[in-house]
C-alpha cells in the first residue's frame, strides 16, 4: 500500500492538525492513555513504580520549518534541546536525560552537524542535562530533522493544563509576538519559574506558549469560558511591534493584509513563555510581589476566565477584549496550525 | 550556514557512520556519559532518584529503507514498536510506556495512517505498552518517518553487552538471515527469553542481532578476541538460503555476485534475535536443558571467544571458522552500514 496519495482529499493536509490527532486518538484507542498519563499535556507523567513518577515530552527541529540557511547551527542544537525544556517547566519539573532521533541525509555537511552538536551539547550541560542515547537514520538528500525526547523529575506537585474555572486571573511571563526576529532561538526556557509556580497554591492551567497565546489560551479554558484580557496590559514585545509596522510599510500583496502588533503577539507562536490561571480566592498581588523579588522575568496579569457568551455547544473558546467584550481575533484565527 | 554540501569529500556519507558515531561523541563530551548510562549499548540505564532505574531506547521506520509500497501498514507500525522491544529484551527489561515522532509528508494517506497506527496500537495492546506521548512535524511530500521512544523496567539484573571474556561460550537464539523475505515485519521481540537471561548467572555481553552477527559480534567480543564459530551448528534460516539460491539462479551483474547463505546468515541484519556469551564456568548443558522446558524458541551454541590471531593493535575482531581458523569473512565485510 502507498504511504502517498494523488488525491488531495484523501491526504492528511486535507484533514488538517486538529482533525488528524483527533483521529489518531481513535486509532489508538486504549493504546493512549488520557492525560496526565498521556498525550495532551505539555509532559506524560509516568509512574515508575516508585514513589516518584518522571515527566516525559518530545519535539523536535526540521530544516526550513524551524530553521534555514541563514540559523547558526549551534542555535539550531540549542533551539532542539530548549524546546523540549520549555515543556518541562510547563509542568513545574527539573530536566532529566535526553534522547536524539537523526534524520539525516547523506549529503548533511560534517562542519554544520559539529556545530549543531556543539551548540546542543553547551546546551545540556548549562541546563543539567545529558544525551544518553539515539538513533541515525539516512534522509532524502536535502532533509535534516532531528527529534528530541527529555524526561524531567516533577516537583512535589505537578503543573498540569486542567484545573482553570470561571473567575481565575490569568498571568504570562514575558513578552510575545514576533519571536521570528529572534526570541525563536533565544528564548530562555522558564524552568526556575515553573519549578516556583508548582510550589505555589492555587496556580493551575498551566502551559506554555509555542502556537500562539490565542490557540494555547484556549487549550487550558474550561468549557463554557472565554478569555477576557485587558489589552492594556499585554505584554505585545517590541519585535511584534517592530513586525507589525515592517508589514504597514511594505507593499504587501492583497491576500497577506499586514496585521496588528496585537494579532502578532496572539497568534505568531513560538514565544516559550508561561501562561497560567490563579484560583481567584488566592492573594493575586501577594503572588506578584513575591515573583517580583525572586525573578527579572516580567510576569503579566492579562485578564480572566468568564462564561462564554455563545454557549452553543462546539463553539470556540473565544477571547475577548475586556473592556469592551469585543472579540480580539477573527473566528478561526488561532495562531500556529501544523501540515498547513 | 548551509545543512547540505555540495562537496562529497565534506558530507557525512564521505566519513561513514562509524567515524561519524565518533564524531558525535567528541562533540557531546560531557554532555554524554559512557554506557550503561549513556549511548553504547541497547538501552540507555536512567537513574531515577528512586530505587529502580528506568530503560530507555529509541529506534525508527523510515519509508523506502525499513519498509516500500509493498508492505502492509498496520505491519510498519507493529514494526516500529517491536524494533524497540527488541532492544528491552536485550537487556532483559519489561516494556514501559512510548513516545512517538511523525515526521509526515502532507501528501501521507489517510487510510494509510489509520492502518498503520491500528497495527501500532495492537502491538501496544500485546505487549502491554502504551503511547503517552508524541510529536507531529512536516516533512517534504513523499518522505515518512516515526520514531519511537521506549522506556523499560529491568528486572533486578541488567543484561549489557560487557563483560563477555576469551573462554565464554557463544550463544544466539532462532536463525540468521534473509530476513528481507518476511522476517524483518513478524518476528517476535524475545522479551521472555531476554527476562529469563537476566536472572540466569554467568550470562554477559548480550545484544540483540539487528546489523548482522558478524557486526554486532564484534560489540560483545572483548579486546584481543575473535570469535570462533561452529559452522555445522550455526542456525542458518531457511530464508537465507532461499535468498543465496535465489540468487545463483539469477544472471546478477559482477558487482553483486551471488553470496552463500552463509554470508547472508552473518551479515543480513534484522534478526531480532538475542547473542549472548556465557562464563566457561557456567554449566552450559543446564542452561540449554532449562531453555528448552521454557521456551520453543531454538538456542544454539554457536561457538567460543578465543585469543585474537591478528594482535595488532585497532585490528577488527575477526569470525573465524573453529574447525579451520580461517576467516569467514573477507575484513571489512561487517552486515549492515547506516548511510552508504
Amino acid at each position: 500500500m502507498n504511504p502517498f496519495t494523488d488525491r488531495a482529499r484523501d491526504s492528511v493536509a486535507a484533514l488538517g492538525e486538529v482533525a488528524l490527532l483527533h483521529a489518531i486518538r481513535d486509532w489508538l484507542g486504549d493504546a493512549a492513555p488520557p492525560p496526565p498519563w498521556g498525550m495532551g499535556d505539555d509532559c506524560a507523567v509516568v509512574e515508575t513504580g516508585d514513589a516518584n513518577p518522571l515527566l516525559a515530552t518530545t519535539d523536535g527541529v526540521v530544516f526550513g520549518r524551524h530553521f534555514d540557511t541563514t540559523t547558526a547551527p549551534s542555535a539550531v542544537g540549542a533551539k532542539l534541546l530548549k524546546r523540549n525544556l520549555s515543556d518541562i517547566a510547563a509542568m513545574g519539573g527539573h530536566p532529566g536525560p535526553a534522547l536524539i532521533n537523526l534524520f539525516l541525509a547523506r549529503n548533511t555537511s560534517v562542519a554544520w552537524l559539529e556545530q549543531f552538536y556543539l551548540g546542543f551539547a553547551q546546551s545540556c550541560l548549562h541546563y543539567g542535562t545529558r544525551l544518553v542515547g539515539g538513533d541515525l537514520a539516512q534522509a532524502p538528500d536535502g532533509v535534516f530533522a532531528a527529534h528530541l525526547t527529555l524526561l524531567g523529575n516533577p516537583g512535589r506537585n505537578i503543573l498540569k493544563r486542567t484545573g482553570a474555572k470561571i473567575g481565575d486571573a490569568l498571568f504570562v511571563t514575558g513578552d510575545l509576538g514576533g519571536s521570528i526576529l529572534g526570541k525563536h532561538l533565544d528564548f530562555i526556557p522558564r524552568l526556575p519559574e515553573g519549578q516556583w509556580l508548582a510550589r505555589h497554591r492555587g496556580v493551575r492551567g498551566v502551559i506554555d506558549v509555542t502556537d500562539g497565546l490565542a490557540k494555547d489560551l484556549a487549550e487550558i479554558l474550561p468549557p463554557g469560558a472565554d478569555a477576557l484580557l485587558d489589552l492594556t496590559t499585554l505584554p505585545i514585545s517590541a519585535a511584534a511591534r517592530k513586525f507589525a509596522r515592517r508589514e504597514t510599510r511594505s507593499p504587501l500583496p492583497k491576500s497577506l493584509a499586514p496585521q496588528s502588533a496585537l494579532v502578532h503577539a496572539l497568534t505568531d507562536g513560538e514565544d516559550y513563555e508561561l501562561l497560567f490561571a490563579l484560583d481567584s480566592a488566592a492573594d493575586t498581588p501577594a503572588l506578584a510581589t513575591h515573583w517580583l523579588k525572586k525573578f527579572s522575568t516580567p510576569l503579566t496579569h492579562i485578564g480572566h476566565i468568564s462564561p462564554a457568551q455563545n454557549t452553543n455547544p462546539g463553539a470556540d473558546r473565544q477571547l475577548r477584549d475586556a473592556a469592551t467584550g469585543t472579540l480580539l481575533l477573527p473566528p478561526g484565527a488561532h495562531g500556529y496550525e501544523h501540515l498547513r
